[in-house]
C-alpha cells in the first residue's frame, strides 16, 4: 500500500524565501498566497487565503437552495416570534438596540471558502475529504478569512499529488472553523527544491 | 471534564419497536425516519433520511454563490474547450452520445443534506463538527439519499444533548459521501426507555 507512493514531509528553508504573490480573482474575492496556479510547483508550507463577508441575502439564498430551515440562519425582528426551543439559544446573538437577532452563516456555507480556493487555483482538483470543527459562530456581514496551508504532500505513483492541508476560517484573532482537507491534484508537480523526498518502502 | 456530563451508549430492544414515522416537508423534499421533531425523545439508532437530485441549475447557482469555479462542476459541450489539465480527469464523465460531460455536484452541496435534516427536524440544533469522506462522485440529476443515524448520545449537565451521528450520501448501493457529525440539541430530551444512563465519573 505505502509502497505505491512516496511520502514527503520536509521543510526547506529555501521555500521561506518564496515571496511570489499573485492575486487570482474569485469573482470580487481575490486570493492571496503562494500555492501555484494549476499545482505546478507544490511545496510544504505554501498557503492561500481569501477574505469574504456573507451577506444576509447570500445566507438566505443558500438556505433556500439547500433547504436548511434552521431559524438560527434567519433574522427575527420580534423576539416573541422565536420558537420557544431557541429563544435563549447561545448561538443566537440578540441585538437590543436594533431588536433583531444576528444572522448566523451556515457552517457549510462558510466552509466553501476552502473549495473555492482549490477550485479556482487548481482547476480540476479533486476534494477527497474534509474535517470541520465549528468552534465559533460566523455572522452575516462579518469579514472572515479562509486559509489553507499545505501540511503534507504524498506523491502518487499512478498520477499527481495528494496534499493534506490545514483549513481555517478566522475572524480577527478567533478561529471560527478549523479542520483539514485532502485534495488530489492530478497534474500537480513538486517544487524543484523539494525533490529531497524519501520513499516509504525504504523504511 | 468527563464528570460534567453523563455518557450514554446503550441500545434498548424496546426502541426497535418504535415505528412512528413522520414526514416533515423540507420544501418538496420529505424527510423519513424516527428522529423526533424538536429532539424531544432522542434515542440511539434513530435515523432520518431525505432523497434529492440536484439539478444542473442548482449546481450552477451554488457554484456562483460560493465562487467555486472548478470546471468539474460545469458541463462542456465540446471536449476541446476543456483546460488541458483536466481533459482526461477521472471525475469527468464524458458522454460520447451527447458530446457533453456530466456535471459533478459539489461535495459540499451534497453534504448539506445532513444540515437540512437537522435544521428542519430540530430547529435551533447547533452543528458542532462534521467529517466528510468524498468517495464517489454525485452527478447532477442523480437521485441520492442523505441519511443520518444516531450512534452516540451524551447528556450535558449544563444543557441538552450532544448526539454523534453517522452521515451518509448514498446513490443506489454506493456510498458517495460518508462521515460523522456532532450535533448539540439544547432542548433535547432522552426517550423514556433510555434513562438507564451511566455516569462517566463513577468509573
Amino acid at each position: 500500500m505505502q509502497g505505491s507512493r512516496t511520502l514527503l514531509k520536509y521543510a526547506s528553508p529555501l521555500r521561506r524565501k518564496i515571496s511570489m504573490r499573485w492575486a487570482s480573482a474569485v469573482g470580487q474575492h481575490p486570493i492571496r498566497g503562494n500555492i501555484p496556479i494549476h499545482g505546478h510547483g507544490i511545496a510544504l508550507e505554501q498557503y492561500a487565503e481569501v477574505d469574504r463577508a456573507f451577506s444576509e441575502e447570500e445566507v438566505r439564498a443558500f438556505g433556500m437552495l439547500v433547504n436548511d430551515m434552521n431559524p438560527l440562519h434567519r433574522s427575527w425582528s420580534i423576539r416573541d416570534d422565536l420558537p420557544s426551543e431557541i429563544q435563549d439559544h447561545d448561538m443566537l446573538h440578540w441585538d437590543e438596540t436594533s431588536r433583531r437577532s444576528k444572522v448566523l452563516v451556515h457552517g457549510m456555507l462558510a466552509s466553501t471558502l476552502f473549495t473555492s480556493i482549490f477550485g479556482t487555483l487548481i482547476p480540476g482538483a479533486v476534494y477527497l475529504s474534509q474535517h470541520l470543527d465549528f468552534r465559533k459562530p460566523v455572522f452575516a456581514n462579518e469579514l472572515v478569512t479562509g486559509r489553507v496551508v499545505i501540511d503534507r504532500i504524498r506523491q502518487m505513483k499512478r498520477k499527481g499529488l495528494i496534499v493534506t492541508c490545514s483549513t481555517r476560517i478566522v475572524s480577527g484573532d478567533e478561529v471560527c472553523i478549523r479542520g483539514d482537507a485532502n485534495v488530489w491534484i492530478l497534474n500537480g508537480t513538486l517544487e524543484k527544491e523539494t525533490y529531497a523526498t524519501f520513499d516509504a518502502t525504504a523504511k
